[in-house]
């Protein structure tokens, strides 16, 4: 077990709770598989149907029958599919998306904000009725017109987590009509001290991009600047699944990130397909597990 | 009785409330026949008095003439409304929509947006007076630029409606500058979706439309999406009595639909054929009959 | 006395104060006089002092003076103008106007919108003192690109004041960018069902007016879409005070309306001219004189 | 001394309290002397040094110095500056300047407004520590677009301040891209209506002012339009002393003002200049004195 | 030990607190060494990571580590980044940053607005648990359009500090559209007025600028502006050591600043020689030492 490093903002009675859910979705290691489930607002049905989506991922539910067969780290979903699905499947840990929005309205139209669903109290509710929530998760959108509120919520909700002894993870993208460059390493570092500034317990960015130079390496400036945050990094839309693994294990071994936060690589497949590449993914992650090992589950 | 599947922010307190509820509003057959009578600030007058339009719809209290007289499974209509009438007619079962705006501001003037004009503890309070309340509508625009402040809103309201064990029920509805069809399918799966994530019981959609397309099938993809939320369809405008009720039945045995929400197409007669068209669309939905036995109950 | 029905969001304890208080302004008959002494912030000084306005009408007192003397069925004035002069006219029953604002900013430059100045809480502190109010009024402009605020504002003040036992009236204004003609008689109609679903107990609209017709037969559909809540007409610009009188019996008697709200008809009038009118308007309004009876009584 | 008419929203145990805070700052004449020392957020340094300004007038210590040797009726100013002097200007009555805007922002650009900063409640709990403060002051900007907010704020102010028996002023200026003539005796007295209104005890214009007539004669609509509301006149800009003690004396004879509220005037000057100045100020308006009276004390 | 003098709006029962964190920040010598740690969200990771910035300014800690062990007055950062590092560097004092925000948004797209991300309260928590937390500090954009909300919050924070016997620091900077020239003396001086009539402890100020002129002597007005309120100048961008040193001197004895605010000055400098440059600074600021003196600690 890595030895977990409570904030102060933990109060004393909740820091074997803390411990307890840190511990839970990082199976000790200190390093998280996220499995993201809340696209449902952020894309709408855009994930779910479509070209090369197999019928399976029509349905909601598919993102629980996958998390309760496969080894995650934690579900991030919406409460409300949390209520209506968790008491079939109560062994899932769960992370809720506190916020979302559509992607109707774009950039060029209007900076993005997203504003706080639920409150944390409400979240602890269900908590207490035996759901395994772990955590809370809020998007930034960094560089937005409306930014402000969004650095306001986001420490307030971490805070308020953290009363409750939950783990917090900020997703935060720069993006607005501000931003040139979503992908720029510096930036992705400059956001990744924003999250060390709130106090989150993990940062999700999307990994830096470069023409001409390896992703994995230009991460390292960004898991420096998290400091005691531990960083993450999204999925992104990589279509083969060895070059997925490939550069998991480079995020993680040459990067420095702390683990991944993956969606579409994993449910737009069969559930099968689906639970075979979350263990996989789970085996670099977790388990420490080279990328032909992870890729010889595939099989 | 159809088994009720109770969401896990339903205290356990309430939980035979809300099953109550629901059944109530669904006789047990997990199928919602919504009357619609909600318009008048939405529409204001133009629904209730103009060309075609009985004299009897002028007056508010037709549609709960209407209600008590007719099989439905509940009458939506804002507080005020029910507030002045429900006592005498205390057989209905009320749902009362929460948020309303007028049309006078259009799209092109500014994107909609809707607050909520009552709190449910109010709400709460007229049902403690022995008014049968079952539950809650709310309208979202998504995909308008005010769209967070309809999410956050229907996230709260559905959270405390189900605190009371009352069922809800989401009217989404893509709009705004940035929506080009509203009618689109895929965008109304993700609609769907979006009442997923927002743990609502039902979700109201436009039926979806395409040129040389039958919109039932359409219709499939939002049915799935929407998962454990059951959908029910806007009545729209069609003028034929049997055409209506044709699509009615497609719509639940083709596309998926658990119900309907009917307004003018039941409202703008009198109140002897108002009944008999409400008891027809209930008989479809509700008690299971084929077409040909609806149509026979309107002579 | 008319018999009251109390709207259901009174609760159980208040109903024999609400019903106090609609029979304290109507008289018992159903329908109201209402003295309009608010216009001190929306018109600012321009109803009180210029070209054939009498001296008396440029001090406040003049609105108490006539309401006391007078036979009236209740005065509308801001809290700050009753806090300040009802310990000398204790016997005039009060209606407070919840929201007012001045005409200095005009549509062409932004849309109206006029929030809530006390809440109910603070005007029953002062109706405990001793103070004769019956009821709040508030102002709605439907059409406005901040109606929503008004909408929302409307509903809860309604609710709270009905949790005392007091009586409401909505002034609902068409009014904005959006709004072609304020006075057309089926949009009015809309307004006075807006008011109905808000749950107001009277509804204060302009009169409808359309060349070559009658307005007063152009006011039942609005009459008819307020349902059971009353419909009151202000008393606009008229000059002659037989023709003002022959107006208001016909929005009575063939319009339907409930009565009348005037303001400057009234005070922009000496002490002893105004009372007298005041009485005219009353006679027809409440004690079911005929035009020649009232005219009679200004001499 | 006058007799005090205690406005009805103050509570029945605050009514000694009241005319005590009312009493201290008029003397018991009805004529309230003000000395304005809350410019230094409104116009930042521009007041406080530059040409022709006394050294003295840089430290902000200057205006309590003056208020505590000579004759006030009250010293206006924010609850920082009081909290950081009054411990050693304990005999000084202030009046607490609620909300305050630099001038940085001008209205060809943005509309005025100006948010309060503190609560009454914050005030009252320095009052408790033995500071005699005798009220609260507020600032509204008529004809902003932002004009609701003010009036809002102010409303819930003056019924705060009430509360705790304190005295209230509010200095209301027709600003904005809406006011075409800011010194307009008939928008001025328009201004003082709405003081009247939204029940504050005193209320602060600037002098009227129109090319050809006597400023305090046009005064008088204003006063008359403010009813049992006192009106007090801002000092200006004026620079020989006697012409600003023969207006002053005008607008309290002539035009009926109840006052004046004075900063610059006073406080650029050197001590014992500004001193010798706030006392013939104070001879006209509360001791009733001539010009020629007043002019002999500042030899 | 200088005196301290406690302002009113501290209760009675925490005077001793706020002596005792006043002399703690100070040394009882009255003047402020702030190490401003605050940048990694304003500039994001411009100024931990780039040319010439050494490899150590990459990761939070090296603040912590500098605090730890140079003699320095406060370490100001954001309360995620205190209650992440606090417990392993216990002997640092401690001032929260209580609002920031990113460079993303220029001044030519969007007046700078930058709201309060915790409330006091939830920083007295985490001083309960043993950090010493001695104060909160605070950004208000004067010129802003937006002014008018910083404004506020920062009345009402120094308010809920002082409840604690915090001390407090407002850091004031004349930004936006509407400011020509940020390093205007006279406009400086404006902005330390305001942090006197807002009752902050210290305001952190630009040095003014303007060519030819001594820009200590510069400041004398803004410190005579601000009264009571202490005045420190921030850090700058100063390249050579003995010139920051030297001007430091002059803004002390020169200008009569109470001290300073450095950041990039401090940590773009390896552990070792931060610690040597904080201790100068310190020696200066604090123990009165001369240029001299301090630059000899460098070597």
């Amino acid at each position: 077990m890595t030895d977990v490093k409570v904030p102060l903002d933990v109060p004393e009675c909740m820091r074997d709770q803390y411990i307890a859910n840190y511990n839970m979705i990082t199976a000790g290691s200190g390093r998280l598989m996220l499995f993201a489930g809340d696209q449902k607002i952020e894309h709408l049905n855009d994930d779910f149907c479509g070209d090369g989506i197999p019928a399976d991922d029509a349905d909601p539910e598919h993102l629980f029958r996958i998390a309760s067969k496969a080894k995650i780290g934690v579900l991030a979903a919406q409460l409300g599919l949390i209520s209506r699905y968790a008491m079939d499947y109560p062994n899932v840990p769960y992370l809720v998306k506190m916020n979302s929005k559509t992607h109707l309205v774009g950039v060029s139209q209007k900076d993005p904000v997203s504003p706080q669903l639920w409150t944390v109290d409400q979240i602890a509710d269900i908590a207490d009725r035996g759901v395994k929530i772990a955590g809370i998760g809020y998007t930034i959108y960094l560089g937005s017109e409306e930014e402000a509120d969004m650095l306001a919520e986001a420490a307030q909700l971490i805070n308020a987590a953290h009363q409750y002894g939950m783990v917090t993870v900020l997703w935060i993208y720069p993006r607005g009509k501000a931003v040139k460059d979503e992908k720029d390493a510096h930036l992705i570092a400059g956001a990744a001290g924003v999250a060390a500034c709130l106090g989150s317990d993990f940062v999700k960015v999307n990994a830096p991009k470069k023409e001409g130079t390896n992703s994995a390496e230009l991460l390292r400036e960004a898991v420096k600047a998290a400091g005691r945050t531990k960083l993450v990094c999204a999925g992104g839309s990589s279509t083969s699944e060895e070059k997925f693994l490939k550069e998991l294990y480079e995020q993680i071994h040459v990067g420095g990130a702390a683990g991944n936060a993956t969606g579409r690589n994993i449910h737009q497949k069969t559930l099968d397909e689906a639970v075979k590449f979350c263990n996989a993914i789970y085996a670099i992650t977790v388990e420490n597990k080279t990328v032909a090992d992870a890729v010889a589950m595939l099989k």
